[in-house]
């Protein structure tokens, strides 16, 4: 075609448009984020060790790295492949399995209260005033060598004296825990010698001495059979019991499931051949069928630095040693900074085949491999505590590019900030210890994470109950009440019609609010490049909020729905791309915050424990169809009671039995479904008392009427059946002829006594077939 | 610190990452997409005239530009403003709206059939034969002045010749249309003789009438009454009525609402000064009352360009015409190019005051005052259907551009392509004309959204039953079976427990489905990024769910189930943001169509049904149970068989019976699971066929077995049953002593005939046995 569109020229850039920038603990700086492949990200996080419940230090870790998450996939839009490991195999969950399953054992072996117990146990506490307590006490209440036992008395007193404890303190922090579990033995067994002396040997309160002691017991049974326990499913067992705990906190606390998580018990071959790659680069060397890290050489290799995260702390003994593991025996090492890749397990450690012998990986090795198994030699982000910065991450970076000869491991390391409570760090003895669980019955997950939010990501925070209750409860309420507001407007306006005219028309007020919105979605942005700022995010959206409160107290009957409805949910759809709650794009509102623990939204989940429960039911008829065994359909009344009363109770649904014989169906909260239960069962048992103490009344009065036949109706009217002189002569029936003066009998008193012979006649006929029938 | 980190440097970036292009009309080539202030979009939509039921042109259009507005927001992550109009001044709207009035007046006005109705009716049936049916007929046919209503009858029989009326169509394309509605008219006519010959008056007959000529009705007392129809509420309630129709079939399409909706009858005001900026900047000029733009003027002033978009269309007179509306006057123009811009308003017709006396916007005005009102002199993308494109774009952007002064006014011009309907365009009076309201009583909205995200958004689609039962339907069942797959394989990894040791680990299986995966993403985005390529991206997601189905069949036992859930999350977030359902990020599946025209269903709502089945069952077992009848154990079983078979299937829940006993539950959709026990009952039916066969078979010859047993043993070698002197002699049992020439039968022979006569001993007895029984 001969005419031509005229040129066209492409828009100019937003010249200061914002880049994302990262705080990369490798520069400790804010550095740019760029991917290493377009918009896929290898992204590594640092799991949990699995001995024991989560607490407040997991959940500020791992709500926090969920957010970030959560805004690298959901808010700059890139393909994330999260990957997380799970710690199963440590020295911590080793001891911690081999002594439980000891003092069990323990438990299960012992018949009685005997002597030989006491002693043990005894013995057991003892030694372990020597190991733990003593080094907490002043030297002039240490007592003698033999002299425990008495000595306790008197420490157990200065024990309530809070100076005195403070200065055990301070010598050795966890004395108040072991003090407190000295003292608990000690009372069990002063309880138990009394127990033994008054011959009250039961196996249960041979238990509960054990279990009063089991810490002490513990730390004795270990020293004395903990290398026999061999058997790898003891400290799996364990492992798997707080992974799954752990998982639970974690889907109560929103956190996503990493998309690939990687268990070390599942990498071991592939653990050992990077140990054996590492000793063949030159960067390892093994003693006694351990592995170490050469980091001498690594540091002096062209190309290589050791310790990049935090170069200064290299050498740190203390902190090299924590990481290293109380198991650990690490003699013959080249160079005091160089650390396990390989232990050689002892007897009572798990272990697997090696070159070097049987053995078990180091801790910081596991990282290493299982990334590389799932990303090879390069990944974009590391994720951890800023706890694992060194040793964990810096020994990991220095094996993994001892192994792949490559440079850098990681491109941005970010590590989220330490959390302290009320000021103080968190610690058992402290008493400032929580879990997640206990955290979760105060505050809600939204406001939990709220709280994170609030705070820089990388900085430490401080959970007081300032905090929730100042700045976090003011936030939820105010973005409640706004979300509040802005649904009781579109229902007015609903009910007004959706036609109204002049609504819809754009003022100098609603494109005021329109363009505040537009300026706040490029603050919001700028905060979340500026390296996740979610406080100045948040900020954003609390100054938003008010912005539009003004608008709508402003313009009264003027007001312009849409303009407020595109507000709320921009607002909503941040604070759940935060992980604050879950819904749809247009909702107004937090969304559902759901606890995946306690049930669901989606259609299918909801579902799903109905449908097992029918499809269970339907199981069980068939069985018993299929089986045609004896009383099959008196089973199958069974199954359908237990249907109703025991399977649907905790999922609210109620069937009321009808007489034509179709239940009604009712949705009833659980609570009053187990409510109703147990007085109808009260109520059964009641009547059930009652039909007894009838039954028993009945049979007392059959017994007595039988008594009373035991007399024949011939010696009835004779002595000692009746006064001796009452009558003074019988027919052959024994029927009283004359009475005890041989005046003949009246009419009347000839009918009563016949009246009551042929009763009586009755009566002893019953008992005669009574007694006949054996039942006397 | 002394200790320095090493140096860091920055990961490199990608060279061939894609970045967004956009097929831009202005340019008529894929041009990079940059967004003038950041991530901010300005996009404006042109929005629907509300005078009719919504058709699949309209859902071809609005659901496209659904989705591209979800992929920039959702996928792209731009903040969106998305500003859709409702023209609700316009004089399509005028007309309808007036004769509508008009008749509803005439009918209430209408108490009985009488002489003088029927005398307005013929006239009115006699001037719409004349302007309207008249112009379609052949020369020959066409009636004298004064005879058309003798002359109809002939006419109706012509009209049943295909070929006569493809001639009549050619001549005027509404001519199917005209003569039905002639017709229609003409036999209530004569009806309505008959029944005021007979003295049947009442009103109910009169009303039939008037609706039976509604059509003709119109037109006529529209030129005699419309002047006097002022009153904007009869205009503005027809617009508002079919507004709302229109967004209630937008939401049943999950079509987003759009952020700002703006209507023209709130913008006059505004519309008046544009126009009089426009007249004072010289582009415009006042005849008579009404304003038109003056292209020339525009097109030779400096920096502006008149019809951008199609320079080529420039004068083409239909497409101007068309764009004028049937109510304009247009006289005085300077040049047939030039364009209304203010309409002065002829009595009937409504009317707001203007510096040039009463009048009403020009259709191309609105949208130029609207998105200005909004955006201010410049948008970012300006969206419509390619029928939009001349002049309605060109004259806006040209309006536009002629007011602010400024040039672009558009930077990105989109526009969506045509909707054919198996292969022919779509119209009313080629019977192809489908509302979106009847399209969903055959299709579901995410089918249809299925079928346009198969094509691409500036192409044409052919809407045809073979796109709708090939493609979509194969690329819907496929991604069906896909979720429930994996949902089967969730559900039972979950009844496995969740610690599952070595189900976790990495094989060359995991990372090349894993690579597999992160190729599609980058793929997908690669599409997405190539002008939306929907096609493509649909084509990446249909192979990536093949791939994880190989990998499923074979891995079998071994399978990992994060490593697919993982693609299964992805492939369901990236429907849901083609808006193909809505859901929780994590979930597996489309997530929820909800039909938001219905409201949202509840727990309760949702469970219901489902209770409801359960809870028959359970009464159909206790009723069993209490009865103890016989049999009653097989009739559980056909009770649990129905359970599965009949009441679960509408429910969508499949129970497939495993070996121990546990079935697994299922979601499938109801239609898959009715077909699937269609065929397993017609297999069944099959093979009962074979066995009722094999029975018939199996009584035949028993039947035959029995009959040879007829004959006693002791007259089986004697005739009838063997032939004339075969024998000679025979002892008292009848077994032959000599052959038929006297000689004694062999050893051989003897031990033979007693065997037979043993055998047919036993056959004979089984026969008397038989006859005895009674079924002879």
């Amino acid at each position: 075609m001969a005419v031509q569109q005229p040129p066209w020229s492409m828009p100019s850039r937003q010249a200061d448009e914002p880049v994302l920038k990262v705080y990369n603990s490798l520069t400790r700086t804010k550095t740019e984020f760029v991917a290493g492949s377009g918009r896929h990200v290898k992204w590594y996080n640092c799991g949990p060790t699995v001995y024991d419940a989560s607490h407040m230090g997991h959940a500020r870790n791992y709500v926090t790295q969920d957010v970030l998450r959560r805004i690298v996939t959901d808010y700059f839009g890139y393909d994330v492949h999260f990957v997380m490991n799970i710690t199963d195999i440590d020295d911590k969950i080793i001891l911690r399995a081999r002594q439980t399953h000891l003092v069990d054992k323990f438990r299960a072996d012992t018949a009685h209260l005997s002597r030989e117990l006491l002693d043990t146990v005894r013995v057991a506490w003892i030694q372990y005033i020597e190991s733990n307590v003593d080094k907490g006490l002043p030297e002039e209440d240490k007592p003698a060598q033999g002299k425990e036992w008495e000595a306790w008395p008197r420490l157990a007193i200065q024990f309530k004296d809070k100076t005195w404890k403070q200065e055990c303190l301070k010598r050795n922090e966890k004395f108040e825990m072991h003090f407190s579990a000295a003292n608990r033995a000690h009372v069990a067994l002063e309880a138990a010698e009394e127990l033994l002396r008054s011959g009250r040997t039961s196996q249960e309160h041979a238990h509960a001495l054990i279990n009063d002691a089991k810490d002490i017991l513990a730390i004795s049974l270990d020293k004395q059979h903990g290398r026999t326990v061999t058997d790898h499913s003891i400290f799996r067992s364990l492992s798997a019991y707080w992974e799954a705990d752990f998982f639970k906190d974690m889907r109560r606390l929103r956190v996503r499931d990493p998309d690939t998580l990687t268990r070390v018990t599942e990498y071991v071959p592939e653990i050992v051949s990077f140990v054996e790659g590492i000793v063949k680069n030159g960067y390892g060397y093994a003693v006694d069928g351990s592995v170490y890290f050469d980091t001498r050489a690594f540091d002096k290799a062209d190309g290589h630095d050791y310790a990049k995260l935090e170069p200064w702390s290299k050498g740190n003994r203390e902190l090299l040693e924590e990481g290293e593991g109380a198991l650990s025996i690490a003699s013959g090492r080249r160079s005091s900074a160089d650390f396990a890749l390989w232990k050689a397990s002892k007897p009572g450690e798990p272990s697997w085949p090696s070159p070097w012998g049987p053995g078990r990986p180091g801790w910081h090795i596991e990282c290493s491999v299982m990334a590389s198994a799932i990303f090879g030699d390069n990944m974009d982000i590391h994720s951890g505590g800023i706890d694992l910065a060194f040793p964990h991450h810096d020994n990991e970076m220095a094996q993994s590019e001892a192994y792949h000869n490559c440079s850098p491991w990681v491109n941005y390391f970010i590590h989220t900030g330490h959390l302290h409570i009320e000021g103080l760090k968190m610690s058992k003895s402290l008493k400032n210890f929580i879990t997640i669980d206990e955290i979760l019955q105060k505050y809600t997950a939204r406001q939990l994470r709220l709280a994170f939010l609030t705070q820089l990501w990388n900085a430490k925070v401080d959970f007081s109950e300032s905090l929730m209750t100042g700045e976090v409860r003011t936030l939820e309420t105010a973005l409640n009440n706004f979300f509040t507001t802005i649904k009781a407007l579109v229902g007015q306006s609903e009910a007004d019609g959706p036609q109204l005219d002049g609504k819809n028309r754009f003022g100098s007020a609603e494109r005021e609010l329109t363009n505040g919105l537009h300026q706040s979605q490029a603050a919001f942005r700028a905060a979340l490049c500026d390296s996740f700022n979610t406080p100045e995010a948040l900020n954003v959206i609390r100054e938003l909020v008010s912005r539009t409160n003004v608008y709508i107290n402003s313009r009264g009957k003027d007001l312009d729905v849409a303009v407020v409805v595109r507000v709320a949910r921009w607002v909503g759809q941040m604070l759940r791309m935060f992980g604050l709650g879950e819904g749809e794009t247009s909702e107004i509102g937090w969304g559902q915050e759901r606890d995946p623990g306690e049930g669901s939204v989606n259609r299918e989940e909801t579902l799903m424990p109905y449908l097992r429960t029918l499809s269970s039911f339907r199981d069980g008829v068939r069985k018993l169809a299929i089986a045609k065994g004896d009383g099959a359909l008196k089973e199958i009344l069974a199954l359908s009671d237990k249907l109703r009363n025991v399977d649907l109770v905790p999922l609210g649904v109620a069937l009321d039995d009808q007489e034509d014989g179709k239940a009604l169906v009712k949705f009833v909260p659980p609570a009053e479904l187990i409510k109703a239960r147990d007085e109808k069962r009260a109520q059964a048992e009641a009547k059930a008392a009652q039909k007894a103490a009838a039954v028993e009344a009945e049979r007392q009065k059959r017994l007595k009427k039988l008594e009373k036949g035991s007399v024949a109706p011939q010696d009835m009217f004779k002595p000692p059946n009746v006064s001796e002189g009452a009558y003074g002569s019988w027919d052959e029936n024994g029927l009283p002829l004359t009475d005890g003066e041989g005046k003949e009998l009246s009419k009347n008193q000839t009918k009563k006594v016949q009246k009551d012979w042929t009763a009586q006649k009755k009566l002893h006929e019953d008992f005669l077939a009574w007694q006949q029938a054996g039942q006397a």
